[in-house]
């Protein structure tokens, strides 16, 4: 195996040996920062997927050590995030009842399917597959997944429990027919914590730099907000004693110490039975991580290896499973977070794990008090930033296409759950492809002026014949539109028995597989019994090459295949002794 | 409602005022040649099905009527036909016991559920459905069901019981470990059926005709094949005594009468089970319908509407449902007879209709005798022409994806059984066709000569600039291939850092989806992070009206939109003061 390609596989040789002490200072500060972040996110997080707190912090150790390792990306901060604990939540709520060791030996099991998964699709070079949901979707997906995660949440706000349930109109209702139940202390503290986490994302920043505070020192302030919050919410409840006496619900006891190994229990039918979700999670982390790591890398001129991104994230899930965690991705925040504070090279990572490992070693008792309606609020307020008006309102505006499978997925997953709605979106975006090209547009097209330029008759000033009708297809040929390429052709020369030669011209047509290769040559037939002749024009080279293969000139009995369209409308009508040529202005205005 | 729009509904008001004698005689004659080559094919496509014989009669009277006052084929000969007999076996034989009455009653409903699926695509305009079945696909699946078909007849063939099985080895198998079981009698006759039907089908014409007779006659004569066999096998049956002395299996009695008045039993659990296999026999034969359809109307310089075939076959089949048949469609072999026979009207369908119904009130009698092995031969020579190995070698040497698919849907019909191996080749063929679309050909392209034509780098001399990229991309922009764009662009751009400008040439793009908007918004950012500006030329008229909506040419910063490629680089040249060109001439073969 030669150096570049060792490389490849083990990015750590592409920076460790350049290693120096300023590099360290900023990998140091940025992996602090995201280690505060990430303690009170990794317990969030947990809570959501219905896990006790620690095992987010559990799932903020190993996996990142094992990222960092093997991970493309410098800046990807890996750990627990809320879409995917959205998911293992839906996941495990149809095998076990939250809280009991059947759900956390699911959980472990789903990071390690998830982790066999994406190392699977690593070393087969799956990585394009990511690519088959589009923007839309996504969008769809995050907004409607953010509202079923921020009501999900209520429970823990409002201080009485609410039925889990995928649709948020029954969450709502819940919460308005049970509200007498309201804890008043416990809907004090998210209020207040939602209040400090608002200010401090929105307003602080501007503030600090409004009164002259150094920018940078600024922004790291205004990213406090979550350790502010945290702080003064649990110093209060402990000072007042509020989970005695008002009935506060806090984290408690969080055992200490490093996480345990543990390993999945290979229990066959309940593999086949998280099979299909593990695939889902595995897509939907893999999408959210790489993107994130794309628009990084590119800020500083570097690459993204997708597979080597799967590989990685692969380990890291499989590191969770062995070590009491549960499925990890790149977060899109808290990377944002990692490259803003300085992060270079991924020992940031390294120290961010080494900071929470220590903390799950002796912090545990500090976080004792910590009142689980703050967590809420800062997941509350983290998933606030995935409802997206934007991309639907520019889909509208752009393609009414893309609008309908953003809002399609959007109401799937409102209405019939997470995964199916994610695979409904992803089909319908799929079907919405294939139909567009499977009409493609075709125009009549005439000279323009005595140029050897050929423009659509509807829409210029152009010259025709009527013995010939020269058709451009703006599509590749293949299966779904061949047969619509014939009954329009056909159509035409059954509309105007005048027509003698049809030019069918090519610059747009990037393949013609062996199906339109079929069409194509039945129409020469067919257009032959009709007592027309089929011409090619500007057919490209690739195209040709292949049509050369099958001999499809021979094929085309009296039609000839011309390198440019001027060249068969001269050739076609000087031929034929046509009469003088039709002047026609864009005659209607559709396109 | 127009008239032109009521023929569109009822096309036969479109033929039926000018009808006149001359018309009536060439109707009559196809029509009787049709139905004596019905009456056998029909009870044969029947036992193929699992049912008993009368059952195909009673489908080939109704359907062809309500088909002939409906459809808009002139020449469709409509009735039982192999396949769609096969897959109603396949479904049918994993609810009942073939000559139960559950069984029967399944095929009843088989041909109402699939009536109504064919009536309402029709009505939702949805016959487009059909063309996502690309060639390769049907021809791999023609070619397995074949083998299947011929297979089943196996035991008719040999004269003994060899159980129903998907699997061709698991029937020859049997056949050879229990050949000792062979009835001597049965198997002389389907083996002089056989040379009976082969020699009128490949030998009688050429030789008729050689012999001076006229070759319309010839022709005619050379279609008896079935006929011959059938009235040379049932005599010497009946005079022989071979049902009772050899043990050959006959079709026996056959109810005399006209088709009972049926009623679909709607039983809600027996629906959800057909439902599936309704909706594939529907694809399927109409399918097969409307090529043959088609192929003859083209023929006339006529059109077929394929929805309104849809709402005729479906008419058609609820037509069986109501007097006591199964599923049909337009037959090919029976339509191309009917077309040659001189059929110019869909009355050849009804008087060939009219024929069989005074069969089955007087004729059956006749048919008592009549030999299975002879309906199992018939029923061989008709399938061993879907066998079809020329589209396997042309899509070989054409297109190795299109070979691939074919043989993945031959190999999942044997394996898998016909309905998962059309439905896998389906789905197989739409991911080969999002695989390619995936990772679209790109070419760098440079100037050629002192001309305003710019061609590949890698296939022409050319001349280039080394701070000016020039690419051309030869797809539609979609949400599959716009990170594969993405990468490409960007890894040129960091292997390359002399280079400042990049041409996006956009001649070849038809449509640009929301994502790969999205995608060249984050282009533009992630490009001028890296210190060049992207640029587009040539973009179409439909695709630059989209891009305005949007406001995307300010988007651009930088970059400008050009009408061509050679303003592009003119400019973009001068403004920057480049140095002088480089030529390059085709340094790598590969495209």
């Amino acid at each position: 195996m030669t150096r570049a390609r060792l490389k490849t596989y083990l990015p750590i040789l592409d920076w460790l040996p350049g290693y120096d002490r300023q590099a360290l200072t900023n990998d140091g500060i940025a992996g602090l920062i995201v280690a505060i972040m990430l303690v009170p996110q990794g317990m969030a997080y947990a809570l959501l997927a219905g896990l006790p707190p620690e095992v987010g912090l559990y799932a903020s150790i190993v996996p990142l050590v094992f990222y960092g390792l093997l991970g493309s990306s410098r800046a990807l901060a890996v750990g627990p995030v809320a879409i995917v604990s959205l998911m293992v939540a839906t996941t495990l709520g149809q095998i076990a009842e939250s809280g009991s060791a059947g759900y956390l030996g699911g959980a472990i099991l789903l990071a390690f399917l998830s982790g066999a998964i994406l190392l699977g699709m690593g070393m087969a070079r799956l990585g394009f597959l990511v690519n088959f949901l589009s923007h839309p979707v996504i969008s769809g997906f995050s907004s409607a997944a953010a509202l079923v995660i921020g009501f999900s949440q209520l429970k823990h706000l409002l201080g009485f429990d609410i039925p889990r349930s995928h649709l948020i109109t029954e969450t709502i209702g819940h919460a308005v027919t049970h509200i007498s139940q309201l804890n008043p202390a416990t809907f004090a503290i998210a209020a207040v914590s939602l209040v400090i986490l608002l200010l401090f994302k929105g307003r602080l920043a501007p503030w600090l730099k409004g009164v002259g505070l150094n920018p940078a020192i600024a922004d790291g302030l205004a990213k406090s907000g979550p350790l502010v919050a945290v702080l003064l919410t649990t110093l209060s409840v402990w000072f007042l004693g509020l989970n005695q006496s008002a009935g506060v619900s806090i984290v408690a006891d969080i055992p200490a110490g490093l996480p345990p190994l543990t390993l999945p229990g290979f229990d066959l039918a309940l593999i086949q039975q998280l099979l299909p979700a593990a695939l889902l999670i595995s897509l939907v982390g893999f999408l959210e991580s790489v993107s994130v790591a794309k628009s990084l890398a590119s800020k500083r001129r570097q690459k993204i290896d997708a597979n080597q991104e799967l590989i990685a994230l692969g380990a890291a899930n499989i590191g969770a499973s062995l070590t009491g965690g549960y499925p990890v991705t790149g977060g899109f925040s808290r990377s944002l977070v990692n490259f803003a504070a300085g992060a270079v090279t991924p020992l940031a990572s390294i120290i961010t794990a080494v900071l929470i490992a220590l903390t799950v070693l002796l912090f545990t008792p500090l976080l004792y008090f910590l009142p689980k309606a703050t967590l809420a609020a800062i997941i509350v307020v983290a998933v606030a930033n995935l409802i997206d008006l934007k991309t639907f309102r520019e889909a509208w505006v752009y393609n009414k296409a893309d609008a309908a499978s953003l809002a399609a997925t959007f109401l799937a997953v409102l209405t019939l759950g997470v995964e199916f709605g994610i695979v409904a979106g992803a089909g319908l975006s799929i079907a919405l492809y294939l139909w567009r090209t499977s009409r493609p547009h075709m125009a009549e097209v005439g000279r323009v002026g005595s140029t050897e330029h050929f423009r659509n008759v509807l829409r210029h000033e152009v010259q025709t014949h009527p013995d010939v009708l020269a058709m451009r297809v703006d599509e590749s040929l293949y299966f779904a539109n061949t047969a619509y390429l014939e009954d329009e052709l056909l159509a035409r020369v059954a509309d105007h028995p005048e027509i003698k030669q049809l030019v069918l011209i090519m610059n747009a047509v990037n393949f013609i597989d062996a199906s339109a290769l079929d069409t194509l040559e039945t129409l020469v037939v067919r257009l032959r019994d009709a007592g027309v002749a089929l011409h090619l024009s500007e057919v490209k080279g690739p195209v040709m090459d292949r049509l050369e293969r099958v001999s499809f000139s021979a094929k085309l009995g009296k039609g000839n295949i011309y390198l440019s369209t001027h060249d068969a409308i001269q050739d076609l009508t000087s031929q034929h002794a046509s009469g003088p040529p039709l002047t026609r202005s864009g005659e209607r205005v559709a396109v």
